[in-house]
């Protein structure tokens, strides 16, 4: 994989249809990319991918950097990220970056955007999600029991995402998706809303090139419909 | 690439809002694979393409062989084919290839499905495209002055294609997607049935890991809606 590829494993679709019991190793994953986002077996929680460094953020609370040896995961998407723009900006919400994305790269609107944000937030939004409890539960079911946490008051941390064409809904997860982690790495999840304090540091850059790995030799990903439900992921994962 | 990993340019979706003034030059195209299918600049006739070479079969009933510095392709998809498995098939209709493949790769439901059929055959229906009008003319509209051709009376020659997975419908065509050309060259087309002469030789193998080209720089691309039509898609590729 060069620089500013999309290197993605299964489709969002397979998560809503909780197909979680299996996955890449993480070891290969990093092997694609070195930015990202993702989650882990039976969805318990999630990934946030980023200099090359895994961290699980779990529905406890807790958060914990990853042996890319001991686990796999069911979704995920990375990059070899190397930003063709940096700037400062100042963002009152998750919306805010999407019109910024929107503004630096206006040939963009059917490609995908790999993003990261660093510096302080005067509030940031999160999810995290418990994870199934069985195999083959439902995103939407597990998405229902997702517990959210606002940090405020001056979080310093760094958020990595992707913005994905609205024409592959379901494939990944159309417009904004970012994954949070505090500087400490004790706190974070997925992103449902954020404001910063004064200006952060973004990257960014377009990805046109996508290599899709589909689970081969996964009987729940062969048996599942994989219908795409647009709204079911908008409730999940928007 | 690898063998048996699929290599595609664009999406359907855009053929269908009628994104075909720009695309790849089929020598990039040639890099990523040596058999598989598309069309070419306008959607002026059919690609076929195997043993790494091109054809180009025009809606007047011309078949040329296609210089690969000369043209470029608003949609494609090749794979370097290796098939790993081969075997003689008698087959009444392009819905037996579909039910044979179905046997044959019974894990592979979710998956892309690569294939190709020499022999003879009793009877080949295709169709070639007129090509657009005018620049942005949707495929549907192309689609609607597409010239059908039954080829009968022990025809041998060549067939190319894909079975892609239901859920990528709009990406890929969901379903069997074959294209046919006949040994001497100068007959072909995108096909709409088939009936094989006793048995043909059927090559096939299982691609999971797909590289998805975006179109880069194109306004036309830039600017689609996207919106995957599946009903579309069926009435014009099915």
């Amino acid at each position: 994989m060069a620089t500013n590829e999309l290197f993605q494993y299964s489709v969002v679709s397979a998560l809503m249809d909780g197909v979680a019991s299996n996955g890449l190793p993480v070891s290969t994953l990093l092997n694609n990319g070195d930015l990202g986002l993702g989650t882990f077996r039976s969805m318990s929680g999630e990934m946030i991918v980023f200099d090359g460094l895994v961290y699980q953020m779990k529905h406890d609370g807790t958060v914990r950097r990853v042996d890319p040896d001991e686990e796999v995961t069911p979704f995920a998407m990375v990059t070899h990220f190397a930003p063709t723009t940096t700037l400062d900006a100042a963002l009152s919400s998750k919306d805010a970056v999407v019109d910024l994305l929107g503004k630096l790269f206006p040939d963009a609107n059917n490609l995908y955007i790999a993003v990261r944000l660093d510096g302080v937030f005067r509030s940031v939004t999160v999810r995290t999600a418990e994870g199934q409890r069985f195999p083959g539960e439902s995103l939407r079911a597990v998405g229902s029991r997702q517990v959210t946490h606002t940090f405020d008051g001056g979080v310093r941390g760094t958020l990595v995402g992707f913005r994905s064409p609205a024409f592959l809904q379901g494939v990944s997860v159309a417009g904004i998706h970012l994954h949070f982690i505090e500087e400490g790495r004790t706190r974070g999840g997925h992103v449902l809303d954020l404001e910063t304090e004064g200006e952060v540091r973004l990257g960014a850059a377009v990805l046109s090139r996508v290599v899709l790995e589909l689970p081969r030799g996964d009987d729940q990903f062969n048996v599942a419909k994989l219908k795409t439900d647009a709204a079911g992921i908008h409730a999940i994962e928007g």
